[in-house]
C-alpha cells in the first residue's frame, strides 16, 4: 500500500499531535485535511469502539459558518429540507442540492441563533458554492470557515467519560441537541451525534490552542474506562448504513436516491435553488435508491472504486462501500440499486476485483 | 509514515493502472483524486526528470467547462487578468480570487472557442465556486466537470516523444498554446504547458476509455528514451518556482501577495467580482509577498506546516514548502516575507522542526 505524502495542503488538525503519538497507521484526506482510518487494525479498532470509548479527531468536518441577517435565508437556499421549524440549539442533517437537485454535501447544520449557522461539512468545499451564491444573490451575509474543529467521543462509555470532564449535564443532550459547555473558560458546543451507531458526542472546539488541553483531559478522565484515539470505522459505518459523500453518492445523485427522501419537503422549501429540479422526483420517487447489500463468501478486497451489481446478466447497481462484518458474519456494503431489484430479498450478483459474488439485497443495514 | 486508505471518495483516474504497474511507492490527494508523489525516489525521479522525459498522471487536474452564450463573461467574473485579448488555441495562467481578492485558485484557463472554456485547476473544488456565481447572477451557462484527464509529458526529451505519437506538428506548438490532435481516431487538445521547467506538454484526454492506451502507446514509443512514469517533483518544483496552492499560498492571500501581480490588470478587468478589492492592492502593493529562501544546513526534514521566519526576534514571514537540492547544494524553499525583509540577501532565520537555521532571503529562483 502506498504511504502517504504529507504536505500542508493536507491541513494537519488542533489533535494531530495526540493522533500521531496514538500510533495512527493510516490515513484518508477528507475537506483537504488529514482523517485518521487506522490505529490498531481496523477490526481491532472496530471491536474496541462497540465496548468502550473512542476520542475522535473529526476535525475535517470543517464548519462553514453564516453569520448576519441573511443566514436564514441562505441557509434554506442551500436544502430542501424545510428549515422554519428548526430552533437554536438544534442540530438537523440536511442535504445540500444544487440547481439540478444533485447532492452537493450531506452536512449537519447546527443553528446557533437565529442570524448564525454552521453547517458541519461531508467531503466538498461546500464553502465555495455558499459564499458564490451568497455573492450572487447578493445577501448581507457573512461566510466563512471558522477555526473550530469538531472532536468525537463516541462508544457505549462515551456518557460517563463526558460526563467526567464537562459535568453530569452532558447526560442531559437529546439525540442532535447541543449545549453550551465551559472548558478552561471557553464555551463549547456540545451535540449529541457523532459518525457512529455506538452513541456519543461531537465537541465543537473553537480555537485550535485549546485543542490538545481538551484531548489530554479525556484522556487523563479516561484512562480506566479504556478510552482510546480512535476514528470513524469502516466496518461500524457499512452495519450502521452511515453513507459517506463521495463513496456512497456524488453530485449524481439525488437525496431521494440515497434514501433520504425522508429529510426534504420540498414543496415547502421555498426558497431551496433545488427545489424545481426536485418536485417531480419527490412526488413520483426515485429510479435507483441505496440499498444494503451482503455479499458472500470470504472477506471481499478493499472497494476503492465502484463494483458493478448484475441480475440476470444485466448490471441494476453498484456498490460503493463494502467490508468484512466480524459480528454479523457476513460481508457487509452499501450500494445503489434500480428500482426493479431493490425489494429485500433480491438475489444480485457483484463483480468484486477477486471474481462475480453472489449477493441479497437486504431490508434494513445491520443495526 | 502512515498508509493511504483508499476509498472511491478518493478517486482513481483513468491512469491508476499504469501508475500502479510502474510501482507508485507515494501518493497525495488532489481535487479528491489520486496524485502520485514517488516512484523510485524524490531525488532520483528529480534527476530523472531533468535528463530525460517522463509520463505524469496528473488527472487531478480536473476542468471546469464553462460553455453557453455567458461563458466568456464568467470567466472573466473569476480573474482580475483581463482576457480580452485571449484567442481561442491559447492557455492563460489566472489566478482566480473572491470577492475580498483572497485567492480560491491558480489554475490554467484553456480558450476552446469564444464560448467553450476549459480551467484546469489547482486544489479547491472551483466548480461549485463558478456554479455557485452562474446561479446567482443567472448566467446563460452550463458549468460541470467534463471527463478530460491531463497527461502530462515532461522533460527535455518531451519533444521527440509527443512527435513519435502524435507527429511532428506537435514540435510547432509553442509556450501556453495549444492545437488539436488526433489519437484513435479522437481530437485531443494538446499544450506546450506543464508543472516542471524542464519542457514538455500537457494532453488534455478526453475520454476515460483511452486513457492506457495512450499511456501505453507513450511507453512503448520511449523505450529507448528511458521514458519513466514521475510525478511533479517537490525538489524540481521549488528551485522553479512553481507554487502550489494550498501550500505556498490559501484564499488568505492575494494574487499580489503571490507575486502573481504580473498577471493581473485590475484597473481593466471589468466584472471581476474581487475588482474592487484588488484595486488599492494593485496601486500600492502588497505587504508582504512569495520569495525564494536558501536554508543553511543539511537536508532539511519534510515541511508540512508553516516554519516561522525571523529576524532580530520577530516573525517575518514563513516557510510552505522546502527541500534539499541536490544540483544547488542548497535547502531551496519557497516562503511568504514581509516587506521589511524580502529584499535579495536579506538573513533571516526559519524555525524548522529539527531547530533553528540561517536563511537568506533569494533575488530569483534556482533557474
Amino acid at each position: 500500500m502506498p504511504q502517504i505524502s504529507l504536505s500542508r495542503r493536507l491541513r494537519r488538525t488542533p489533535f494531530s499531535e495526540g493522533v500521531e503519538a496514538a500510533g495512527v497507521k493510516g490515513y484518508t484526506v477528507y475537506n483537504r485535511m488529514l482523517l485518521p482510518t487506522v490505529f490498531e487494525s481496523v477490526e481491532a479498532d472496530y471491536h474496541h469502539l462497540k465496548k468502550n470509548v473512542q476520542v475522535w479527531d473529526v476535525s475535517c468536518e470543517r464548519q462553514v459558518e453564516l453569520r448576519g441577517p441573511d443566514a436564514a435565508r441562505l441557509m434554506q437556499m442551500l436544502t430542501p429540507r424545510d428549515l422554519r421549524g428548526m430552533l437554536p440549539g438544534q442540530c438537523f442533517y440536511v442535504p445540500i442540492v444544487d440547481e439540478t437537485g444533485g447532492m452537493l454535501n450531506d452536512p449537519v447544520a447546527v443553528k446557533l441563533s437565529e442570524d448564525r449557522w454552521w453547517i458541519s461539512i461531508a467531503d466538498s468545499d461546500l464553502l465555495l458554492w455558499v459564499k458564490g451564491l451568497a455573492n450572487g444573490y447578493r445577501l448581507d451575509v457573512l461566510v466563512d470557515e471558522p477555526d473550530v474543529s469538531p472532536l468525537g467521543v463516541q462508544g457505549p462509555k462515551a456518557d460517563e467519560l463526558m460526563a467526567r470532564v464537562f459535568g453530569d449535564r452532558v447526560r442531559d443532550i437529546r439525540f442532535f441537541k447541543f449545549d453550551m459547555f465551559e472548558f478552561e473558560g471557553r464555551d463549547l458546543a456540545v451535540a449529541r451525534s457523532g459518525y457512529s451507531k455506538q452513541g456519543g458526542f461531537e465537541i465543537y472546539v473553537e480555537g485550535s490552542d485549546i485543542g490538545m488541553h481538551l484531548w489530554n483531559a479525556l484522556f487523563s478522565a479516561g484512562e480506566d474506562l479504556d478510552v482510546r484515539a480512535g476514528c470513524p470505522n469502516l466496518i461500524e459505518r457499512i452495519e450502521g448504513g452511515l453513507l459517506s459523500y463521495g463513496n456512497d453518492m456524488t453530485d449524481d445523485n439525488t437525496p431521494h436516491e440515497c434514501g433520504l427522501g425522508k429529510f426534504c419537503n420540498t414543496h415547502t422549501a421555498i426558497g431551496c435553488v433545488g427545489r424545481d429540479a426536485l418536485l417531480r422526483v419527490a412526488k413520483e420517487g426515485p429510479v435507483q435508491q441505496i440499498r444494503p447489500i451482503a455479499i458472500d463468501g470470504d472477506a471481499v478486497p478493499p472497494c476503492v472504486q465502484p463494483w458493478p451489481v448484475f441480475a440476470g446478466g444485466k448490471q441494476v447497481g453498484q456498490v460503493t462501500s463494502a467490508a468484512w462484518s466480524p459480528d454479523f458474519s457476513t460481508n457487509v456494503s452499501i450500494g445503489m440499486v434500480k428500482l426493479s431489484h431493490w425489494d429485500a430479498g433480491t438475489k444480485v450478483e457483484v463483480e468484486t476485483p477477486d471474481g462475480m459474488r453472489g449477493a441479497t439485497v437486504q431490508g434494513q443495514f445491520w443495526i
